[in-house]
C-alpha cells in the first residue's frame, strides 16, 4: 500500500468534507485517535479542536503525557476535566456491558457532546478502524456509530458529519501510517489501550481506590514487560479475594492478573512465554502493592478468550 | 527417628486408652488420617470402626476410591452420605471462614456426631499433626480441638477420650511412617488435600453446579501435573467472570486458576516453574469445561498467598 498517497487522499477529503467550518475530535493517546489527529491538523490548522477527557480512568500521569506530547509536535490538545462525572456513572455497577455502556454513554452524551455543541463543529472526526466496523457486525463488539452515540437521530441530524479517515485500515496499517505521519514511537507504537481504559482491567466496582490499585499495577507491568516488545501487557484487579498470610496473620487479600499477549491485529492472540525470572519479579512487586496478595498470569489465548476482562 | 519403635509406642498406648471399648475414626484418604486408621486397625481389629463421609466436596470418584483402597488392605471403611447436608449448610455462604465453619459444624456437630453415639464409642482417634496445633495457636488456623467441635463440653464429658497419635508429627514424617506402615504410595505420597476440600478450591457460592466444574478442572490438573513431583497441585474456581469469545460470538465465562507449589510441610511454599508446553495444554483442557473460558497461572509463593484461596 502507498501510505503518502493515503495521507494526501485522507487531507483532502477531510477537507472537502469540513469546508470553511470548523472539526472535532477526541484524542486518548491511543495510536488510532493519534493518528486521527495528526491527520486533521494537517488538513485543517486551527480550524481543528481536539479534546482529551480525563475520565478517571486512565494510567498513570497520562492525561498531562497525552497534552505535553502533541505540544511538543505543534498540536494543542485541550484537557476536558470529566473524572467525577464517569466515577459517578460506574458506581455500583459490576456488570462489564453496564460499565461499558455507562462509560459510552458519559463520554458520548454527557461530555463530547457538550463539548461538541460548544465548539459550533459540525463534522466529527473518529478514529474507527476496519476491525472495529467488523467485530460490531459480528456482535463482538457494541456499535460504534458515533452519531447514535451522541444521541443524534441522523435522519433529522441534518448538517452533522462523521468522518472514520481509518476506516479501510486494521492496526498494523495505522501503526505504519503513524510511522509515516512522522508520530514519534511512543505513540506509534504504543500498546493498545481500550476506550473504557482501566475500567476494563477492573472486575467488580470501579471505585477511586480501586482504580489507583489497578493503576499501580499496570505501571509494574508496563515497566517490567516494556522490552518484550510484545502486542499487549496489562494488568487486572479482580473482584474476588483470596486468603493469605502476612506477618504470621491471616489477611483476605485482593488478586491482580498479569496479562501478555502476541497479536497482530487483535483478532486472534497468543500467550506470551515470560521467562521465569520475569514472573517471579512481576508477582513480587505486585503483591508488594498494599491490599494485593496474589498475582497471577493468564495463560489463555483468544479464542476462546478476549483479550480484555470487562 | 526410629519408625518402628514410634508404631509400636502408639499401638500400645491406643490399646491402653481403648481398653476394651470401641473406637470410632474418620477417614478422608488423606495420608494423616489413613495414617491413624491403619494404626488403630493394627491395635484395635474389629473393636475400631472406620467411617468416610461422602460430604459432596470430594474429587472425582473419590468416595469410593477410598473405600475400595482400605478393603484391598482389610480395613473395612463405612461410607456415610451427607452430600445434602453439607449443601444446604453452604447454600448462600462466600466469606471463607463462614464456609469453612459450616463445613466444621456440619462434620462434627451433625454427622460425625451422629455416628460416635450410634457407635457407643468412647473413644475417639484423630489425624491432628504437629504443624495443625503450631497453626492453630499462632491464630492461622481454627482451633481443632476435636471434643469442643463436637459440641463436647470437655469438663462435663468425662468418658470420652481422644486420641491423636501423629501429634508429635509434622507431615514428612507422617509420609515416612505411611511408608513403614506399608500403605500403597496412592496414599503415602498423596499430595495434601484440605478437610473442607473443594469448597477450598471454590471463590464464592458453593453449588452442585460449581462442584462439578471444579471436581473437572481437578481431574485435569491431577492428571497433567501427577509427574511433576510437586508438592502439591490443584485447580481453584473463581468467583469472578470474564468475557471470551467462541463461535465468533461474545460470552461471560468462569475462570480457573492452577496452582502448583513445593514445600517441604507447607509452612512456606514456593511457586513450581512449570514448562510452557505442559501450562498451554493444562489452559487448552480447562477451556474446554463447559462454561470455563479462562485459565490463569498462580505466581505467588506463600507468604504472602496461602496455599489455598479461601
Amino acid at each position: 500500500m502507498d501510505y503518502s498517497k493515503f495521507i494526501q487522499e485522507q487531507i483532502e477529503e477531510i477537507r472537502n468534507e469540513v469546508g470553511d467550518g470548523i472539526a472535532i475530535n477526541a484524542v486518548s493517546g491511543g495510536v488510532d485517535s493519534s493518528v486521527v489527529t495528526v491527520l486533521a491538523h494537517r488538513a485543517l490548522g486551527p480550524r481543528l479542536r481536539t479534546i482529551f477527557v480525563d475520565n478517571a480512568l486512565m494510567r498513570e500521569g497520562e492525561p498531562h503525557l497525552v497534552v505535553q506530547g502533541f505540544a511538543g509536535i505543534g498540536i494543542p490538545v485541550e484537557l476536558v476535566d470529566a473524572r467525577r462525572e464517569f466515577l459517578d456513572a460506574l458506581k455500583g455497577l459490576t456488570d462489564p456491558e453496564l460499565k461499558r455502556q455507562a462509560i459510552t454513554d458519559t463520554f458520548y452524551r454527557d461530555v463530547f457532546v457538550t463539548e461538541v455543541r460548544r465548539s459550533g463543529a459540525k463534522c466529527l472526526l473518529h478514529g474507527t478502524i476496519l476491525t472495529d466496523i467488523e467485530e460490531t457486525v459480528a456482535g463482538i463488539k457494541r456499535q460504534h456509530n458515533i452519531l447514535s452515540q451522541l444521541g443524534i437521530d441522523t435522519s433529522e441530524a441534518y448538517g452533522y458529519k462523521v468522518i472514520e479517515p481509518l476506516k479501510t485500515l486494521r492496526k498494523d496499517g495505522v501503526r505504519e501510517l503513524a510511522r509515516q505521519l512522522g508520530l514519534p514511537d511512543s505513540i506509534a507504537r504504543r500498546i493498545p489501550f481500550p476506550g473504557p481504559a482501566l475500567a476494563t482491567r477492573i472486575v467488580g466496582d470501579v471505585t477511586a481506590e480501586r482504580l489507583a490499585t489497578v493503576r499501580a499495577a499496570t505501571a509494574i507491568v508496563e515497566a517490567e514487560l516494556a522490552d518484550t516488545g510484545a502486542f499487549q501487557y496489562f494488568a487486572v484487579l479482580l473482584g474476588d479475594h483470596a486468603t493469605g498470610i502476612r506477618g504470621g496473620r491471616r489477611e483476605f487479600g485482593q488478586i491482580i492478573v498479569v496479562r501478555c499477549i502476541d497479536s497482530v491485529d487483535a483478532r486472534e492472540a497468543s500467550v506470551r512465554e515470560l521467562p521465569w525470572e520475569l514472573l517471579h519479579r512481576l508477582s513480587q512487586r505486585i503483591t508488594q502493592i498494599p491490599g494485593v496478595n496474589r498475582c497471577l498470569y493468564d495463560l489463555t489465548p483468544k479464542p476462546p478468550a478476549t483479550v480484555e476482562y470487562v
